[in-house]
């Protein structure tokens, strides 16, 4: 069986070529994609395995990327804890009812995830069976889900929000219902991955996209025990685990604290100045603009990408990805294009 | 004439007490404000010299802050410019035509502000008076402006924006267009800049608010150097500047390069560790969260405050501010409570 050069960054042992990803992978801006999306909804796409197990490998299978992140929406969790999810065309998510008192958060289930999302971990078995056989372990298989804050936001704005105005009235007003939700996700949470794991996931990836609407002290109070509690549960499976977020450059220092064998950035910290803030204890994932993905033309497109392997050379344990997920608008030849110059530029 | 704290903090040198002032102080949380906005558009207050001073005014006669900031809205250089602006209910600004090609730019109005502008000088006129006449001298009058990057940001997309998609294409795409947007938005901010000040405002802040959306290495090509330009132009005018952006922790560095006498910094990064990023050479300002000033319950809320000043105690040049502008849905009570425990614990 072939060694993954994704797995071994990981653990921060030298590889042949940095290896590449992208958040988002598997989406809007692929054909292929769109052409299932014709026939099914986003949720039919997750709930029926074979087709999140087929959206999930066409990226592998178009761009010979080193991960294959498993297709599944960051809110199924929520339809088990008990909450209504749909897809509001145009304006994301909506939940309901949305969580806002301690109420609310008593009746949230707390489940079983072989019981609550079986088609989620069906999935991650089809898709490990067909990378085994079409890779031979060359192409890892990432399991993921959303941090407890993250997943928190959501369920207490009921979607998508801009200032978290619900999320940090609760913290400050009613911090013991806060830490009872926190408490509650942080559990469903890690039973969610370690179920990926053990039905074939090589390593997961918690995301706390929305973390950086907090300040360093809140982030400590209010998020940084539950998301430890998550990454710490995780140490038994022997996977790595990439605690991933956006907009915490100015706190990278209590957010490696909650832990991750891998800390994933945004675009807007140099690689390198992350790194050092990180400590060279973990290994680093990121950090290309999506927008620049989106919208770069080639030499300044590729310029930008040496200069993200430029940050991270010199040293074991460095994971190209972009600094969020893909955007719907970008031209598939850009990823393309990505990928080639990472195998060329990221080279030992 | 009594001295202001704000001024003396601005030059870092001690004062009795840390001065504070609030980022949208005038504003819709306010009854007076609300009152006013019931029978005038944003527009209408901001054209009408009186009432903007009246607006202006309002939360420096309520809350007994250090420093007045000139009501205007960040977007009305685009009216002289050439560019028609709307406020659309609910969605927030909208000009057009937008700024897509190197023509559009051209077409573009390299006004004087003495012409372009000349109600917002009125403005300043009227409030330096006032503040003059009630305050001698003890409470300073900032003017502003968007910084060139922000609000080439509005011209380009056309109004705000989630993922500055047109605006990096044409960064990416079309730099000698971008270039040429940034020097006319250069040259027009600092003019705008120098006729406030000359009209009486004592200080100036330059908005760099949606900064934030870029890497390290766009803001220092595509950014910096214009808005080093316009800090520079205002050198010899004398007064203090103030550089202020959101989403900077991961590049404090290079704002600061770009000049400032104080920099503003967001909630995200602990006071005390952006200040040692930037130097103790420069001031700085912040940097409680918005929100929490919006949601905090007492005591919760007080911690907040003494978090923020001890991150910051010690050191000549700290100016009380939030990390960004003050929320509509903002209890008058929680600024009124903010001001009083700055006062308190905030004295030397």
């Amino acid at each position: 069986m072939a060694a993954s050069r994704f797995l071994e960054a990981c653990a921060r042992r030298p590889v042949d070529a940095t290896p590449v990803w992208f958040m988002r992978q598997a989406g809007r801006y692929m054909a292929e994609y769109r052409a299932l999306r014709k026939r099914y909804s986003i949720l039919e796409l997750c709930e029926r395995p074979e087709l999140a197990a087929e959206v999930t490998l066409q990226p592998v299978r178009r761009f010979g990327v080193d991960a294959a992140i498993l297709f599944a929406d960051i809110l199924l969790p929520a339809r088990p804890l008990g909450l209504k999810l749909d897809f509001v065309r145009g304006e994301g998510p909506a939940l309901s009812p949305p969580i806002r008192a301690r109420r609310d958060v008593e009746r949230l289930r707390d489940f079983d995830p072989r019981q609550g999302l079986p088609y989620v971990l069906e999935a991650v078995r089809i898709v490990r069976r067909e990378l085994a056989a079409t890779s031979g372990g060359r192409v890892a298989l990432i399991g993921f889900a959303g941090a407890p804050f993250t997943l928190a936001s959501y369920l207490v704005e009921g979607g998508s929000s801009g200032h978290y105005f619900e999320t940090k009235r609760m913290m400050y007003q009613d911090p013991k219902t806060w830490r009872a939700l926190m408490e509650k996700l942080s559990r469903v949470t890690a039973r969610y991955l370690e179920a990926q794991i053990e039905a074939g996931a090589q390593a997961v990836q918690l995301f706390d996209s929305w973390v950086g609407a907090l300040s360093a002290a809140d982030y400590r109070r209010f998020v940084l025990p539950y998301s430890r509690y998550v990454l710490e549960s995780l140490r038994a499976c022997k996977v790595p685990t990439i605690h991933f977020g956006t907009g915490t450059s100015g706190f990278l220092e209590e957010f490696r604290e909650a832990g991750g064998d891998v800390i994933g950035v945004d675009w807007r910290i140099p690689l390198g100045r992350a790194w050092k803030k990180i400590g060279y204890g973990r290994a680093i994932q990121g950090n290309l603009d999506p927008v620049v993905l989106a919208c770069g033309s080639g030499s300044e497109l590729r310029d930008a990408v040496r200069a993200v392997l430029k940050e991270a050379a010199g040293r074991a344990g460095h994971i190209f990805n972009l600094g969020h997920g893909i955007l719907p608008q970008t031209p598939v030849e850009n990823v393309e294009a990505v990928v080639g110059w990472v195998r060329k530029y990221g080279a030992a």
